[in-house]
């Protein structure tokens, strides 16, 4: 999926929202954990109530793969549902990978071949020859840790290096690197006065914005900020819609809740 | 495994050696292909004709999960070959993981308690929130990315913040986090004057060093300054070992390298 085409949904659905799908086996509804595959039935039931109301679902690889081999399987089966169901909704594996060139490659294949996501997300520490394999594939896009939602972010992120801020010089560096143009950025909702000063480093880029909801971000301070003319935001919300209860009806309620957030969107764009 | 009994396996083999499982099938003995998983017969064959001469295995998670289900399904296979017929060997994921709290406890689970890994390899970007999920298990090991040995490395890791390098600073801001006696470092081989001052930051820590061999960095140089008096190294070789030669002959191939660098460390040792 192009940029433009993600922009084209979000104007026709009236929605940027981004449902992260980070199920845990001790949250779901009790009724699903006597399916033979309790994680993708409870993502196809989030899917079918939820798709018409957000432009993106984000998996998240450590659910899965800390149930193992049935784990992946129900990845698996996520993403090809999407994928064979939905194909205008953009995919995005929430794996935080990178790694030296030859290995950052083998996950590039990994999340865009083998399972044919459109992104995946990862982290700059290891630098250029970490993220260039991910930017090489066409119409795949690479959506890099700059500004995280949580405590952590403080300890390295929003240190000084040559007079700003790290993550700051890791927009900037990445804006040199081979096939940028593929690049998205990770930028937590729970620093929404950021949002004006990065949007002077990366005007046009896309930006995945966690932190509305369960973190505590507020939803209009960040298109105040972060909004640009192509929308250039994603904004997603995991526990706070997935989760809205565990009962027979989890499905309409996770709905109801994505509604509330998509209305909130609808309005903004209107504006 | 707790760090004493690495460091008496160590002594026992007289060998630092960490043997890199990065499976990939296009190098790979043919006649391996016609396997039905070609790539556990390939490191069964590795870890059959090399356990002698090394005292830790670390497969790269990249080179599995290229191969979806399949793949996780060889590593699992791989990890469990390990824990039943070698106990005494120490096992590393390489994975390169980090989160915010709650998903880098499901990665802590994936790798700790699915795989039964002793240690996972973890990014720093995130800070103290995103690894001390993996710190609280007890008599694991969380091997967390200092200076990497890749040319990406001078993109962020050696610049200077608060008057040092970022990576001397994560090495100093993670001795302050919860059970930080569960650390170990990943510093690269290929900046062996390095060493110096990391052992200034972190002097009984085990270091787990990358690019000796096909990345070019020297074994003496970096024992030299790296060493403490547990030995503190594990010194990783992945290609320049597994893909010796690519025929029947490949495990003993491999065997005669390690066993090269086996008797070299013996004589480090030694002194």
């Amino acid at each position: 999926m192009t940029t433009q085409q993600l922009t084209e949904q979000i104007n026709k659905k009236k929605s940027f929202l981004c449902i992260g799908l980070d199920v845990d086996l001790n949250k779901i509804p009790n009724h699903l954990l006597k399916e033979e595959d309790p994680i993708f039935s409870f993502n196809k039931a989030i899917i079918d109530a939820t798709h018409h109301l957000c432009v993106a679902y984000k998996p998240n690889t450590a659910f899965y793969e800390a149930y193992g081999l049935k784990g992946w399987k129900s990845l698996e089966k996520t993403i090809n549902y999407l994928n064979k169901k939905h194909p205008e909704i953009f995919t995005i594996a929430d794996a935080k990978r990178g790694d030296i060139g030859n290995t950052s490659s083998m996950y590039a294949k990994a999340f865009f071949e083998d399972l044919a996501f459109d992104s995946v997300t990862v982290a700059p520490y290891m630098g250029k020859d970490s993220v260039e394999p991910f930017l090489a594939f066409k119409n795949k896009h690479t959506i890099m840790l700059a500004l995280t939602s949580n405590e952590g972010a403080f300890d390295f992120q929003t240190k000084i290096v040559e007079n700003r801020e790290l993550y700051k010089h890791v927009l900037e560096t990445s804006k040199t690197w081979k096939n940028s143009e593929n690049l998205m950025y990770v930028v937590g909702a729970t620093k929404a006065e950021y949002f004006k000063d990065i949007r002077k480093i990366v005007p046009n880029s896309f930006l995945l914005v966690p932190g509305v909801g369960a973190q505590g971000g507020n939803l209009e301070d960040v298109c105040k900020y972060g909004m640009n003319e192509n929308v250039g935001l994603l904004i997603n919300s995991s526990r706070g819609i997935i989760y809205a209860s565990n009962n027979t009806e989890f499905a309409q309620d996770a709905a109801a809740k994505a509604g509330k957030l998509q209305r909130q969107m609808k309005d903004i764009l209107n504006k």
